[in-house]
């Protein structure tokens, strides 16, 4: 049903239609460059995979790299919603940590792209190439760690972890079971790797 | 100094110098592979990139996938000589898993490849990408998993890691230990990362 406001303001509509177009195409672009990488992106190859023209495409963003920057956004912001956010409800702690792992290997199995996490295969991609593409990547990857850096001192808080522990190599740690289980499960499709992943993770917390 | 041999075997010199061009081409496809991709890889960009003609690379290669296949081959054997030999020379046991890890950072951050670790890269774009490409890059992790488990259980026999430690799950810690500082790495070029993962390795293995 058409919302109330839409229909006194035709404005605000086409509006809001083309932004939900923009940003169904942009999740398009993400799932495509889980499979041909950022660098294969092209307004001409999205262009083919959506069945739309390359003039249409080229009304959203007027260049490859303005649709390879918002491709990194909407996949940031299918990552936050998917992953971070669904952590951020659990209690704060240990409980958020398992529930960021959680959703991390709902996230990369449950075909949301069919390349897994954007950010392991774009990160793998763009370390030579320095860029906006990169610094973009890059700050994602410190977001990210800020966030596990962040929940692990709640858990330190709470008692969960011991504060002899060092947080960095924690987060580090943790960053790399989640990007083993990634690269091994986008191989194998085998969800025993979760699994392992998920035990790992558990024994390394003390669980 | 040409050796006796080859003075009395015009042919079999000719084959000797033709391998070495082969692997000198091959050295050079496996860096472009570790920053435009196996899938960037092609006889046209690999020709441009070493100044030769096109023809003269058909020779060699009949077709794109024998030269990216002849490529994961050659990073292979560079990885093997670089990585795996290099642990195989220490006392077994614990030792052979430092000299590893202290080999394979060594090789990340001395400039052998550009773009770091030909296989994270190679195995984070071949994931869905089913073929003869992606089996050899799934046969060499297979393999490297096998070496770590081999040094593990001697680490084991010598009472250097407890029996109750999973092995199934340390390997794949070790793993992870490698990949993430591989790529985080390639992006920072920040020495800390690999004294970080190092660290972090000889804390998980009780040192």
């Amino acid at each position: 049903m058409m919302s109330s406001v839409a229909a006194l303001d035709p404005t605000r509509r086409r509006r809001s239609d083309g932004e939900r177009t923009r940003r169904a195409i942009l999740r398009e672009a993400a799932s495509l460059a889980t499979v041909e990488g950022l660098e294969g992106l092209s307004i001409g190859n999205l262009a083919a995979a959506l069945g739309m023209s390359k003039s249409g495409l080229y009304a959203h963003f007027g260049s490859k790299q303005e649709l390879q920057l918002s491709t990194i956004d909407e996949a940031r912001a299918i990552f936050w919603r998917d992953v971070v956010e669904q952590a951020e409800a659990a209690e704060p702690g240990l409980a958020q940590v398992l529930a960021l792992a959680d959703a991390y290997f709902a996230h990369i199995s449950s075909g949301t792209f069919p390349g897994g996490c954007f950010f392991v295969g774009a990160s793998s991609e763009m370390g030579t190439r320095p860029g906006p593409l990169k610094d973009r990547v890059v700050e994602f990857a410190l977001d990210f760690a800020t966030v596990i850096r962040g929940f692990l001192e709640a858990a330190v808080e709470r008692g969960e972890v011991s504060p002899d522990d060092d947080l960095e190599q924690l987060t580090f740690e943790l960053n790399g079971i989640f990007v083993a289980a990634n690269i091994n499960y986008v191989m194998s499709r085998d969800p025993a790797v979760l699994e392992l992943a998920s035990r790992v993770l558990r024994r390394r917390l003390g669980m």
